[in-house]
């Protein structure tokens, strides 16, 4: 099986803003309310993140199901790993996520600021200042064989659609107007040239946009 | 994790008949043509019976492969392993799927007329002539933790269904009508005062029928 690069559940707003300005401890996603973006996928029963029974097991449950499946490698922005910006102060911050991270495989970091390997549970966090080439190649090494994630946010996935390296991905847009932030396109529409899309409108409100190469 | 009993990539047309009259070795759909309820499912990436690369990574791909996920066992009636009624006149038949069958798991066969096991690659069919309660005993406990799929055909999801045993179930309702064969249901709409419904058009023309217990 060839390995194949995905996005997977990431949420934009219909103005196509995935997360506000400002990010800061208090705002993992800055001046936007993330319940608006997210809400349809903590709905679901397979949520990562689920922390009691219960849940949808419909349509958009197919899709939080799928986040996981063949994973062998997350690469995420240093803005995705915390609200800090420039050099570390020290190495206290590990993250938003405790000691048992969702991802549980490698997960490789962009950041200019590099800092040793961090291990948390079954998940470690590696810190590369590089191109989305030589971090994608890290990350498919690593992956033995299963796919790579490219978990965002809006700036790292444009930098790897911009270098043409994903094959699929999944974002689901949200009944909500931001105006500000982080803009992940100005309409999905301008992806069509190079992907297949298929648009979902799911029954919780968001619609499903579904890329894949042509 | 819980175990569920889950129907996976079940096909009716719109007035709900899952095959045709008149099952042969020629027609294992009988008087239907399969290719009008099976098409949306065989264009997918994620098939399992797909031979050659290629198939679309949209809607219809995550259904297909979800059909797979932690499932540990199936359960079929005989009419889906083999197009024969009665006793056995001998033991040559080893159902449709040549030496290689799609399941990879143990697979009960309900029937009347028992027969010993057969083992080909790695599924084994198991012959059961029992209840759905019994079956599904059986079935659980071969599955060791992980789900069990009740894989059809008509008579199998429906006498699962009476027995109130199903707790997720998938059905493609597909753009045709066939007027005469084995029919799931008048209307999906007779399931709604036990399970949850949601209703989703695909682009390839089926509507997806999700469905989970309320």
């Amino acid at each position: 099986m060839t390995q194949r690069v995905r996005v997977h559940c990431f949420n934009v707003s219909q103005d196509g803003i995935g997360a506000g300005e400002e990010q800061s401890l208090q705002h993992p996603f800055g001046l936007a309310d993330p319940r608006e973006l997210w809400a349809w996928a903590g709905a679901t029963a397979s949520w990562v993140n689920r922390t009691e029974p219960g849940g949808t097991w419909g349509l958009d449950d197919y899709i939080t199901r799928d986040m996981t499946r063949k994973i062998g490698a997350e690469i995420m922005g240093r803005n995705k790993f915390g609200p800090f910006r420039g050099p570390w102060p020290n190495y206290e911050w590990q993250g938003w996520w405790g000691g048992e991270p969702p991802f549980h495989t490698p997960v490789f970091v962009l950041t200019h600021h590099v800092r040793p390997s961090l291990t948390l549970s079954d998940t470690t966090f590696h810190f590369l200042d590089t191109t989305p080439h030589e971090a994608l190649k890290q990350a498919k090494a690593a992956a033995d064989g299963r796919d790579v994630r490219i978990g965002g946010g809006v700036t790292t996935i444009r930098e790897f659609l911009d270098a043409d390296l994903i094959d699929e991905m999944h974002v689901a847009v949200a009944p909500v107007e931001l105006g500000d932030g982080l803009r992940l396109w100005e309409s999905p529409d301008e992806l069509t040239d190079r992907y297949h899309l298929e648009r979902v409108p799911s029954p919780s409100g968001v619609v499903h946009h579904f890329f894949w190469r042509r």
